[in-house]
């Protein structure tokens, strides 16, 4: 089969051989999968991780290793994380944090950019025939951003500010406006900040972002250091930064702003997928204007180079099966 | 009057006008001073201070610009945040986030290395008999230890760690142990890990530590970006870490763990001085072992040389009054 492996370099290779699923696993015919800037991360040597790339798809159930067959021919999602089930945090519904998790295309199981891929049944989700394939493949990241939300009470009359309009800046600011709270995205691009002011979202360019300005809540969505020292800057005294993304940087920083203004710095990851089917169902936030471009299988690379190019924001790979 | 002063360089002057109390202060004569790191760090440069150090001081107090006359002739402490008293900040009890306040000896306010300080008579704590003028200079570092507690729930049965075995560290151990908490002091040095054992805190040679332990919550109080670093790797997922020192630092810094384990970095800062003077009553903690030397104030700089020799702890300045 055709996958897009990272081994040394990005490759695209078309004799990898289909996946076996292990007992408990299905074997899933990806229709369609996402780039997330973590993959692009990986090609950068985020997490050593080798092997094929992905993690945000959709895809029919082709085959289970189980005695349940009820779930061939779903169309289904698939929660990221594959923990050992047995310990506190795999109990507590954070396989997240499993210490011998597994995620999918990112650390130890390989991912979802190939013709077919296998995951733990147990991770599926169906998704209903309302919901079309390139609304559903957002699941995965409209989940990371609600995340915010099981970490984090927001009250109704704080403001929330998400900065860096990206892919993650703007569902998280779609994310976090679908859910009543008053958001404001500031981002460097009009043309990005366009598609959330048109679903209700206040937007911002950060080159008229005033220094008096201050938040309850600060969501850092840029992955830069800098991006992180405004962020820091535009949290009020006690107030939340919520960091998104995983900044590596080198350069000179200086925490005393986080001690003095007593500011919490709260991590935040994945999220469960029940929830964001539920916005998705709901038809909470309209993700086809995020979608800048969808490339055949064939063409994946191009699909990568495109999803680093200035003007796009979410790039989706589709399979070519021959039916 | 002689006055510990930091402007460009740290110098001792004896030719410093007494200050006269504004309306609303009262007049301090200063009996004892105490050295903490941040007056170390005003002396490179953090805050861009200039003036009177000093924050941490018991005195009498000599005159009250005020009608209330009572408050002559008693021993004191007083917080160090000197708010407008009309903000939200300021009606919220957190002086020390207003946006406009002055802080003794660290911003736009004189400090209490001197003869005679002036302060707010509303940030005055009476300091009862029972408690000597050696042990209540720890007043206000146990403040900004207890400080942890007002922040954050920390239950019964978590585990809590503190890194660093400086002055910061020892107070924050001391201070959490006595509040019945599960600690573990870590710290690269036996001598001063023995001071804080002696009173019931485990204790733990960095040099030893496993890289399988981990901690619910995490104190960092080394001030080191490599300290800050083996903090958040002690940190449980999903568990807090304190950040209880200024850290100003370059180098590469990798905040992948902190999203990765969806941690909270809570930054901490100045407490409230009742709780901190309830366990100075209760004599909860013996602050006797950490002093590690009592300077007049005519030596007050070789105090501060010795405060960074390796192996001094708290050292105290005492003002020498002709009576």
């Amino acid at each position: 089969m055709k996958a897009v492996v990272f081994d040394e370099e990005l490759k695209l290779l078309s004799d990898i051989e289909k996946p076996i699923p292990n007992k408990g696993e299905a074997l899933i015919k990806v229709e369609i999968a996402g780039i997330c800037n973590t993959d692009y991360e990986i090609t950068k040597g985020y997490m050593g991780y080798k092997g094929i790339l992905g993690h945000e798809f959709i895809g029919f159930v082709e085959d289970v290793n189980s005695e349940d067959k009820n779930l061939i021919g779903k169309r289904v999602a698939a929660e990221i994380n594959d923990g050992c089930g047995e310990c506190e945090w795999c109990k507590k519904q954070l396989e997240r944090h499993c210490p011998n998790r597994k995620t999918l295309g990112i650390w130890k199981k390989d991912g979802c950019m190939a013709e077919y891929v296998t995951v733990p049944i147990k991770n599926l989700v169906e998704i209903p025939d309302s919901v079309s394939s390139q609304e559903a493949v957002f699941i995965e990241p409209l989940a990371a951003a609600l995340e915010i939300l099981e970490q984090l009470h927001i009250k109704p009359f704080e403001k929330v500010a998400v900065l860096g309009d990206g892919k993650l800046g703007l569902t998280t600011a779609l994310a976090l406006n679908a859910s009543g709270l008053d958001v404001i995205l500031i981002g460097k691009h009009q043309n990005k900040l366009d598609i959330v002011s048109s679903q209700g979202v206040k937007t911002l360019l950060l080159s008229n972002l005033r220094s008096e300005l201050m938040f309850d809540v600060v969501v850092e969505a840029t992955g830069s250091l800098s991006g992180f020292e405004t962020s820091v800057s535009l949290v009020k005294p006690r107030g939340t930064l919520v960091l998104k993304s995983t900044i590596a940087a080198s350069g000179e920083f200086n925490f005393a702003p986080i001690v003095i203004n007593e500011i919490t710095v709260l991590g935040s990851r994945c999220g469960q997928f029940l929830p964001a089917l539920r916005f998705l169902e709901k038809k909470k936030i309209n993700f086809n204007p995020l979608i800048s471009g969808i490339f055949s299988i064939d063409n994946a690379l191009e699909a990568f180079k495109f999803n680093k190019s200035k003007d796009s924001v979410k790039v989706l790979i589709k399979m070519e099966h021959q039916i």
